[in-house]
């Protein structure tokens, strides 16, 4: 199909035929020079290249695509908003995507999925319709059923995130949040806190029992953990919930001078049962959250970040790959951003 | 061109010519069946529709979209993220987008550009290249340039927000930021305040200064004006900068009972304020916020909420009118979201 008889050209927007028009040649020979340039005498070749970019001939981007198979789409689905999660990861890793996207000449196509099946079905119609040649899967836990069946139906994908097995298998980028919360951990050790409390997620998601576990393995590590297995509470991730979570730590008869949490909402309820309590937090009470969310930032809450652009960037590195290429698994750190929360010494250490 | 021969046909996907071997027929006869079906008899027809049902066998949508010169695309905008800012507004309008078309389905592609003129020349590039077909714009301001130079250049899009002047040339969804305001100050007067202050970004910018007149108007009709000028103090939409902006207005001899301000980010400084101050929020001093974000709901502030899910329904609406429809306007309505930053009667009303 000659690109001049194209539906798609616009009024106003030059076509291939005004290209050749104004080069004096035939719009065969246009189309060759972009399409088969070797059969086209070096001077006509100049000579339409000049027009070309005279008259900002934009060969139609769909009827290229069909061309070469590659749409330069990236699929993405973007989650429904939780009402009332402060957790704004999501959205900084979709800003990432687009950046990162851009920055290799692909878009990013958005679209909506309730469930992780309707996830699949859609990368799947997007990926044979040929609306996206790739995807990014977000947020990827343990028993994840997404990458076993885009790999079974030949979708191509890179993971944020990873299951628990088959990580040989697929590209996945992921983020430390064992180490993370142990430099929390160790942030409050090297102040003087002894009493350092876990506030975490319901057990039984993955990520929150590997912060969890990031916890313990700390205090174990800097001989903190004798007799403290009471001092790690779990709530759901909501404020009221975790305002009383805090408060059954606080009515302890020795409760904890520092509560590392596993989310900023959580940090965000400690915050609040601490002043209910009567407390100053950084002084008599450090409180430090995760993803340092802006809402860390305008509270002066201590928080461990994740650093999510970097992620996005390697998450598009992975994704323009050859296909042949051999799946890899990166781990990226987090980093700890030390607010006035937690940025005091220990009480009685003053 | 025939789809069994499209390069974009992936291995294992069903091609045209699957169809066409398992039905029995030709090739033609089911490119007939897809694009002409008036050509073939129904019998035969009914078995290749079969056969198409059967097995998922989906046309390419580029080259479906190359024939009816719709990509089934919209062009928007990635913002850089703000730091420090609690405003998700872009990041909730980009969600509502993503569903409200998804149910006319149409995919949602995203570019970040740096300034307006990267953003215009961007949709151009889109628009001719046949990435996406039409275009929203975001938070169009009074003398917005992109409006104009869109029209001028035969970009179709829509605008969340307006310019000043010429808001018939093209359809616009608006939300009324100063009967929002309005809502907030006679809230606080049914209350019993009588001193309701406005705490507002620097001067100058559009909505700054719509929400601002949104509270003059409303002191001046509820009879609270006389004398209260003194009442508004600008600040950047910073919570520092809205923590020295708050005990300016404390440190009146006559100080106000009640603040109302033009963000939450501002709002949280107030709050910070207050508790500085001594002032317990809700009781001491009444304060709103703007814009409903999660920590408005996390901290318990009260705030003026944005129909922004109702805003992506009315764009996409907007956008899917025939070309030749005349453009339109919409204004929407906020909602006052009620929380204990603002529930108590004024202070000596109790």
């Amino acid at each position: 199909m000659a690109e001049s008889e194209h539906p798609a050209a616009l009024p106003g927007a030059p076509t291939l035929m005004d290209v050749a028009r104004a080069a004096g040649v035939s719009r065969q020979t246009v189309s060759n020079v972009l399409h088969a340039p070797e059969k086209v005498r070096p001077a006509t070749r100049e000579k339409v290249e000049r027009y070309v970019r005279l008259l900002s001939y934009e060969p139609n981007r769909q009827a290229q695509s069909l061309a070469r198979n590659a749409s330069r789409m990236i699929g993405y689905r973007i989650q429904p908003l939780a009402p009332g999660a402060l957790a704004s990861i999501h959205d900084r890793f979709l800003h990432a995507l687009a950046e990162a996207g851009q920055a290799a000449d692909h878009h990013l196509v958005l679209f909506p999925a309730a469930h992780p099946e309707a996830e699949i079905a859609g990368m799947t119609r997007m990926h044979r319709g040929g609306t996206a040649d790739t995807f990014v899967l977000y947020d990827v836990t343990a028993a994840d059923p997404r990458p076993a069946a885009l790999l079974g139906l030949g979708v191509p994908f890179v993971a944020f995130g990873r299951t628990r097995t088959d990580t040989d298998t697929y590209s996945w980028i992921d983020v430390d949040g064992v180490t993370g919360i142990g430099d929390a951990v160790t942030h409050l050790a090297h102040r003087g806190h002894r009493r350092i409390a876990y506030l975490g997620w319901a057990e039984g998601s993955t990520i929150g029992d590997r912060r969890a576990e990031g916890w313990a393995e700390a205090i174990q590590r800097l001989g903190l953990a004798a007799g403290r297995e009471e001092l790690q509470v779990h709530s759901p991730d909501a404020v009221p919930d975790a305002i009383r979570a805090t408060f059954q730590l606080l009515e302890r008869p020795d409760p904890p001078t520092a509560i590392v949490t596993g989310s900023d909402t959580l940090a965000v309820g400690a915050v609040q049962a601490a002043q209910q309590w009567g407390l100053t937090v950084g002084r008599d009470l450090a409180i430090v959250g995760f993803d340092d969310t802006p809402t860390a930032a305008a509270l002066n809450l201590s928080s461990v970040r994740q650093p999510i652009e970097q992620v996005g960037q390697r998450v598009v590195a992975a994704l323009l790959r050859p296909q042949s290429a051999r799946p890899t698994g990166e781990l990226l750190r987090t980093q700890l951003i030390i607010r006035s929360s937690s940025a005091g010494p220990a009480p009685g250490r003053g």
